[in-house]
């Protein structure tokens, strides 16, 4: 087989044959099939596409490349969520103990964060004590013993994912949905999930600035994984502007705990109801969507939620009071409020761009070797829809230095005050087959 | 300028500008650039095509890549001749002495082949004492002496299309009009010509195959010389079956010098005159195409080609007596005659598997690295749409070994006998403007 054929058969529009994927994916994960030859192959499927079989193959060609985490000894179906990634996420952090409050399995691999604020593993060194580096018996022991452990990635997984991303990132090849897709499913797969969940997210603060887009995208995974047998759903959520009120590190935290006490602005919990009842239907919780959603939304009431979450950070070394005690997390040494300039309703809060005012706080991470500072951040006050006065506080700005004119200048800019402006609508589309 | 922003304008389909094209050749040139981006501009160039602009951009670029051969010393016009390429191609050796009696200035740059038979350059070397290395000083000057010199190439000339062509070679990207286009023209245009003058070959034994691919690539061509000022005109002629009677080095210059004795095969004939009366044209020649044929015709009828071979040929060192003493060039040790194996017509000889069988005998090379063996090759006695009686030679080959089963057999296989069929068209279209 010469990869030069395989490309000149991609570039006709023609399918690649299972063999023929494996035998390039294996190839270039050893070296011998170089960059160049690569490139030129992922502009070919950027332009010709791949077929369902070709995306499955791609997939499965792509969990073979390296180690895959074996958790058959945990009890019961493994499911796992993954986002594309917004601005003030915090969903992982919630939904972790509260589908493992129904007793199901969350055994979840999470990594650190490029971007606006650090990963669900950064988020969570924000709890005094808590760690994430767990050998993977321990990790497997404490899934058995308390439904949820989070631990941060470990072993070799899907370096044939690492290098073509690397590749597509200096080729212009990053967004081929073939490729996205079996990126993202691969990893999941590779990681161990019998089922996965997806939260595709859509608009400005997102890789899918369309509805379309994302729905593109949720589907040809959704097909990906039922085609190789993993129970798979997806959600389409809002992400023109962020989700929740915090955008930081201690602070995502501290909202995730509001949540589980009840208390979580609406956008969030509700979209932890729609991944969570996912989530827990796939593991068999539940006759459907709309029973197992009731029984997220009463252990959220009844506190068997938060409870949960006391089990899983003790279990892991952290203080469980911090869900009593904020003052057990890092602080930012400076409160500051950003004043609306004027009367009106918020029409607009560009999602991607509060990310960076807080990522210009130090909340995330511009290059792998940057340090986070786990305590600065931003709150909203506001969001989308509602109605503000001149000079009602708009955002708290937590920050470790004095000066944030540049920040809150990029936040004036970025929330624009209108006559008028509706809410927006979080949940886009549920997509339970493809 | 980022190389990947670039990419992502061209995937767009987007007209990258000259900036960022001469940006673009010259980085990769240095290296700056790597071979991954490259090989996925490429791709991308292969389904969005370039504008004319683009085209002529790149050929420009290409150009200023390396040296560039000055020719001004040299009066008059200087018209150069490219060949796409085929088999049994003895038109320059007859091209250049012929136009050049026009009092036209022929400073030729050729090169070695790979392939069916050699190149040129490897063709003259059939003529005892005959020199392709000559200084440029000592070409110049043998030119406005004689009117014509046939040199081997020297110099850095166009080093970006000799990364490019490697690279092409290995991803699938050699079949994309721009590409082909803008490294042909490139050469010419390096090396030095006012107005080019372009075979165009379709057919089996030509790189395109069919004679609306070659009708693009001519256009092409002729649209990019127009736009940088050098005149340029294109002939499409048919390789479907070999040019002439002769395949191999020292029969295609025994043929070159039947041709300017007036004696030539009818096809070779026809497109020399064709070509040569464009290039005739092009240097100011005639009042129009009819009128520079007219004079090539008397030309090859009075004897004055033939001199102006010889003179060229005595003044780069050979014996101008090969044109009365055949035994002065290389002979091969056996001449075995193939039999027509019925009656009919001669329906087809296809071209390639034809050029392939004169390599097996060891006139062509195989890699850079194989000797040529100057006196072998193949003379047809018969071309498509002749008569045949079972019995009669088709085809003599001219062997150093005895045993010629393989070649016999692989000739036999591509001359096809039916009952009936007609002579091929040789000239398809003659293009003076795109």
């Amino acid at each position: 087989m010469r990869m030069v054929d395989l490309i000149h058969k991609k570039q006709l529009g023609k399918a690649l044959s299972t063999e023929e994927i494996q035998f390039m994916i294996e190839a270039y994960t050893e070296g011998t099939i170089p960059d160049y030859q690569m490139s030129a192959m992922l502009m070919a499927i950027y332009f010709e596409d791949m077929t369902d079989q070709e995306r499955s193959d791609l997939t499965m060609s792509v969990v073979r490349s390296g180690d895959q985490i074996d958790l058959s000894a945990i009890e019961g179906v493994k499911v796992d969520k993954h986002s594309t990634g917004g601005v003030g996420d915090t969903t992982t952090l919630v939904l972790a103990p509260l589908v493992a409050s129904l007793g199901v399995p969350i055994a979840k691999m999470s990594g650190r964060g490029l971007g606006h604020t650090g990963g669900t593993i950064d988020k969570l060194e924000a709890i005094p004590g808590f760690h994430v580096e767990l050998t993977q018996e321990a990790f497997i022991e404490l899934v058995n013993k308390y439904k949820v452990a989070v631990v941060g990635q470990s072993g070799n997984l899907t370096p044939a994912d690492k290098k073509l991303y690397a590749l597509r990132d200096v080729t212009s090849t990053v967004e081929s949905i073939p490729l996205i897709a079996s990126s993202i499913m691969g990893k999941k797969i590779a990681a161990g999930a019998d089922a996965i969940v997806l939260d595709v997210k859509t608009g400005a603060g997102a890789f899918m600035k369309t509805t379309a887009d994302a729905e593109n995208l949720a589907k040809a995974m959704v097909k990906i994984g039922n085609h190789v047998g993993r129970n798979t759903m997806a959600v389409i959520s809002d992400m023109s502007q962020p989700l929740g009120f915090a955008i930081g590190n201690a602070l995502e935290v501290q909202e995730a705990i509001d949540t589980l006490k009840g208390n979580g602005p609406e956008d969030l919990v509700e979209l932890c109801l729609t991944l969570g009842s996912q989530m827990a239907h796939l593991a068999g919780i539940g006759k459907d969507l709309e029973e197992a959603r009731g029984l997220l939304k009463e252990n959220l009431e009844n506190g068997k939620a938060l409870e949960t979450f006391r089990t899983f950070v003790a279990a892991q070394g952290g203080d469980p009071n911090v869900t009593e005690d904020e003052s057990l997390m890092p602080k930012a040494r400076y409160q500051i409020g950003v004043a609306a300039p004027k009367d009106g309703y918020v029409a607009e809060i560009v999602a991607d761009e509060i990310g960076v005012a807080s990522m210009m706080l130090g909340a995330g991470r511009a290059t792998k070797e940057s340090e986070i500072d786990l305590a600065v951040g931003l709150m909203l006050h506001k969001k989308v829809g509602d109605r503000v006065q001149k000079g009602e506080t708009l955002v708290t700005i937590h920050s470790n230095q004095e000066n944030v004119k540049d920040v809150e200048a990029k936040i004036l800019e970025n929330m624009v005050i209108a006559d008028a402006a509706e809410p927006l609508t979080l949940i886009h589309e549920v997509i339970t087959e493809a």
